[in-house]
């Protein structure tokens, strides 16, 4: 594949399609031909937009033969978990759009029903395209409509137990339903579980791999490929029959298995979708294909080109990549934890790289548990080995934790285990959006009881917290952003060495009370409001549950002007806690909660969304401002 | 089995039962014998106390096999859905305690490490054994000691996602472990789904058929036994071997498979069991259980003795069975929505009984949904039915939804699709203890954008309520309590065609803000109150989100001192939101919160543990007094 200049590559054929009908004129050859366009024009766009490069790569020809053979948006396919869309994306009407991808008030990066007809259902998390079809096919029967209802699962997402608990169900319903597996052989990063084990010795039937020796040797020849490619097309025909062989597993649930397919073999897969489609009851068809496909940097390394910032096309360097990141500070920093304490034990649900776990993995790999993309799991399995003497560390995604809720609850802190979650990717993350924003948890984690909930103003703290977590009773969570947002600056005056918050900015007008990430937003208000001979008194408060008591009722002495202030939801939030706080000890302050305010938040950058959300320290200080103002003019000293 | 007195029966064998280790005195038909009198002693205990009574007359002789064969402490045992642990109870030296089975400060009926050291793992919810096992062999592993760890799982608990990303993590691992399938051929109602399907594949096995008619009819002649026994017991071992049939599903998920076995024949289990410990890696033993084992009423209707009151041994008769619920009137007005309109379909995971659905079931099959343990499947294939045009009402109780709380934010509220969840057994729901508590709900869902969280205050609230969710446009969650609470007696004031509260009783001294079933209570606090010349008002917070923000405006004009009265978590619950809102519009009130303040609840009755909480119309009272009362000194007026 060619690298890409300052211009875009011209696109013969991609540049005439508009919408899926437009595939329906061309023959095999020329699908081929837009397939390899589709992978220029990815390449082109994501390397300057950033975005998910590694996963769509390897759906071109499987996202292409699916919309050849069926008629969106009648025929209704779900894509797993959205980030495999931009093919789908860019042949239904939104390739001029790409240039905006992932960027505020431009193209999502995931499927969105109020962006295109053709996004069914939004997906975000994994594991819910089967569940989501299955309600669609059945609304489908009891209307006594017909059409094909697709769900495309990757072998990744199946390992998460609400695909398990859809099968289960589906296989039963005897629904037309269409399950396609894109087995790519990995999730994120490398697959683990039996299921894994098993889908590869499936694919380790030799009828596959004769299949796929000789329909790579013709993919080679493209485009000189004339006669001889019909003649292939009718031999495969010939041999489709063979190609259903038992996938014991998925036929035991209830489905008819058909596969292996080369996910890269246009013509098969073509064919085997039209047969796939005449079959009555719940299909499963079972596709290979590979991650980062015809890209050599992303076929090597798939987990570095998942979701990946802008890089160089020609060099494969990704831009930024060697900045110290929180994930990476939590890996390094458990890692000498784990040589020094035997009890500590990791554990991360198909996210080793992004959870910054990849030395612990290898310096520790008998203390170390990838259990695939299964979060409940992992919480509870967690459970097990603190409820027998060890420290384990949980590392998963704030949005993807939301998942574990009942079992943190019920399996961690019922019985006050000593579980520490890592829950990274804290607050605004950005460019993914809705479906991924880590605004929730503070809401879904402080209010259970036994939990400890912490938020380190940077990395430095981060360590801190982590060595005192090991000195704790019960379930502590911590929580963090992506990347590293900077606020390396702001000096810790105290140690973490007691659930104590600190003061990081003495003043006497008002109290600006934050942590994580907004405690820089904060420090950089009080300078704003300083300038302005308004005295703001700045509070990290890093220990987010239990509060402070001692402090919040010295201060509630002090200053009767507060502001919380958190790039999270403030219902049930931070904030909240504050209010509960105020009124349980009725203290004579008065509040403004800043944060999110029962709303989702969108995709973009997170500079962009905190600025849209009057989050950023100009829009905080005039917040401030109006707040302390209205108090001079008497409008709320009445009370 | 013979019908109870009023004095308990004697049990030869089970009076010198103190621990696990005097079982291992006994020969088989001594263990026999022993389980015939825990079945009498099970009925004797739970026809007073109410409990779970089919399901533990279904493990008897599966308990007794396994602590015969294994040493617990030593050899962990974990098990699913801890309500079957009656027998286990029983025999690790606690049954003197039974006559408080569920009563405050009574025996618990589930396992609870601070119970008993042979308590290992605290199971309330469905599916987390096999995750805890796997975390608890993972730290014998590492610790480099060696016992067994046995998780023992119904073939229902089977269905939920979680054990099958379990299963998945276990198979691959290689470590030592049993997973004993409980497969009673039914969850709590009958079981449904593929793997259903493929258990009972696996149960028609000839040899299975075999082995039991031929054990059967040797049990019938118990205790005449004799020599012919143990001819038997030579003969099955011999035949062992053959057992070792291929359970495929389980062995193409890492298991060695061994089953069916008769789970009420004692010889088979003990000799299965000691086999099965020596073969290395992850083992699945499959054994078949009836679910009421022995007990007539039970055999019949598991159903009705699942969680069974109080019941007359003799005529089966279920006292206070007929008393009108919120569940059935649920499941009786959704019935007629359903007839007259064809867009409502109902959704139950698992819990058709319990959650009052079966006369929708027998009325509209085909609009009927029951997915087995599988919220997270429930809630999102709901999302799926409601994207395509229809209205899906999910009934879980409200300490399960937890599970689904990903899927509820994730599909659901994103899209804002109109999925109504009826949420069953919310609040105190008594007897099960902390792990059943509906007490989370509010703050789990009230803080998750576009959700409308509304609380009857009786039944008929409850079908205005339902008729009215039928015209909105979002998600809606219907929380209500568990059985009646008798608050019928509350006339409605206004019909529920909009999201307004309403005042119940007018006063001007204070104002105390509750719903549901509490609202009956903070009446009865007025009447209290007004006896001392204490004017209260009472207002129907029946929408918890969104706040009805005119009425509270409006309050605060009048009356300064508020009271928030709920039978759930005061930490991002009801209270919480009333303090946001105080907080977020400056309003001039003082405010208390009560609740349950941070904490879990134990088991008892709904008004004990109302009493304990504070939380009955006595207490109250006299919170509120106090609180009005440091008002009239000045401490809080200063402000």
């Amino acid at each position: 594949m060619k690298a890409s200049g300052d211009k875009m590559h011209k696109h013969k054929i991609l540049d005439s399609i508009y919408s899926p009908e437009d595939l329906k004129n061309l023959n095999t050859t020329e699908l081929i031909q837009l397939s390899q366009e589709i992978r220029q024009f990815l390449l082109d766009n994501v390397s300057k937009t950033g975005g998910h490069l590694a996963s769509n790569l390897g759906v071109v020809e499987l996202t292409l033969a699916m919309h050849y053979v069926f008629n969106s948006p009648f025929d209704k396919i779900i894509w797993d978990v959205g980030h495999q869309t931009y093919v789908h994306k860019i042949i239904t009407g939104r390739k001029e759009l790409f240039g905006t991808l992932r960027q505020y008030n431009g193209l999502s990066g995931f499927p969105k029903p109020c962006e295109s007809i053709h996004d069914i259902f939004v997906t975000g998390h994994s594991s819910t395209s089967i569940s989501a079809a299955l309600g669609i096919a059945r609304a489908r029967d009891l209307k006594k409509e017909t059409y094909n209802v697709v769900a495309v699962i990757g072998d990744g997402a199946l390992t998460g137990g609400m695909a398990f608990e859809a099968l289960n169900d589906t296989g039963q319903s005897r629904t037309n339903i269409m399950v396609v597996l894109n087995d790519n052989q990995m999730s994120i990063s490398q697959n683990v579980g039996a299921l894994a084990a098993y889908l590869s010795k499936l694919r380790s039937n030799p009828r596959y791999t004769w299949l796929k020796r000789e329909m790579d040797s013709v993919l080679r020849r493209i485009p000189r490929i004339g006669a001889y490619f019909a003649d292939l097309i009718e031999k495969f025909k010939n041999s489709f029959k063979y190609l259903v062989i038992s996938g014991m597993l998925f036929e035991q649930m209830g489905f008819t298995y058909i596969g292996p397919i080369d996910g890269h073999n246009m013509p098969a897969l073509i064919d085997v979708m039209k047969r796939a489609a005449r079959i009555g009851g719940p299909v499963l068809i079972h596709v290979i294909t590979k991650k980062g496909k015809d890209y050599f940097f992303a076929e090597e390394k798939p987990e570095l080109f998942h979701g990946v910032p802008p890089f160089n096309v020609e060099t494969g360097e990704v831009y930024g990549a060697d900045e110290e990141t929180y994930s990476n500070a939590f890996g390094k920093h458990l890692a000498e934890m784990a040589n020094r304490d035997p009890r500590v034990v990791a554990i991360t649900a198909a996210m080793p790289d992004g959870t910054g776990l990849m030395e612990f993995k290898e310096r520790f790999p008998e203390r170390f548990f990838d259990v695939g993309i299964a979060e409940q799991h992992a919480v509870t399995m967690a459970a097990g080995l603190a409820s027998n003497g060890f420290r384990p560390y949980v590392a998963i995604y704030s949005t993807f934790l939301q998942r574990a809720y009942d079992q943190i609850l019920h399996d961690v802190c019922i019985q006050k285990l000593p579980v520490v979650f890592a829950v990274d990717r804290a607050g605004i993350v950005g460019e993914d959006g809705e479906t991924h924003q880590g605004i929730f948890d503070i809401s879904y984690l402080r209010h259970i009881p036994n939990m400890t909930l912490l938020a380190p103003k940077n990395i430095e703290e981060l360590k801190h917290m982590l060595d005192y977590s090991l000195t704790m009773e019960g379930p502590v969570a911590i929580r963090y952003p992506k990347g590293n947002t900077g606020v390396d600056n702001l000096i810790t005056k105290s140690p973490m060495n007691s659930l104590k918050w600190e003061i990081i900015v003495e003043g006497t007008d008002c109290c600006i009370i934050s942590f994580g990430r907004m405690l820089s937003t904060a420090v950089q208000t009080a300078h704003i409001l300083k300038k302005e001979g308004i005295k703001a008194c700045v509070i990290n408060a890093r220990v987010l549950k239990p509060l402070d008591h001692r402090m919040l009722n010295d201060m509630a002495s002090r200053i009767n002007r507060w502001i919380t202030l958190e790039d999270s939801l403030i219902q049930g939030g931070f904030g909240s806690s504050i209010s509960e706080f105020v009124t349980a000890y009725r203290l004579p302050v008065t509040i403004i909660n800043l944060g999110i305010n029962d709303s989702f938040v969108p995709h973009g950058s997170v500079e962009r969304i905190l600025k849209e959300l009057k989050l950023d320290p100009n829009n905080v200080a005039f917040t401030v401002k109006k707040f302390l103002c209205d108090f001079v003019k008497g409008r709320y000293v009445s009370y």
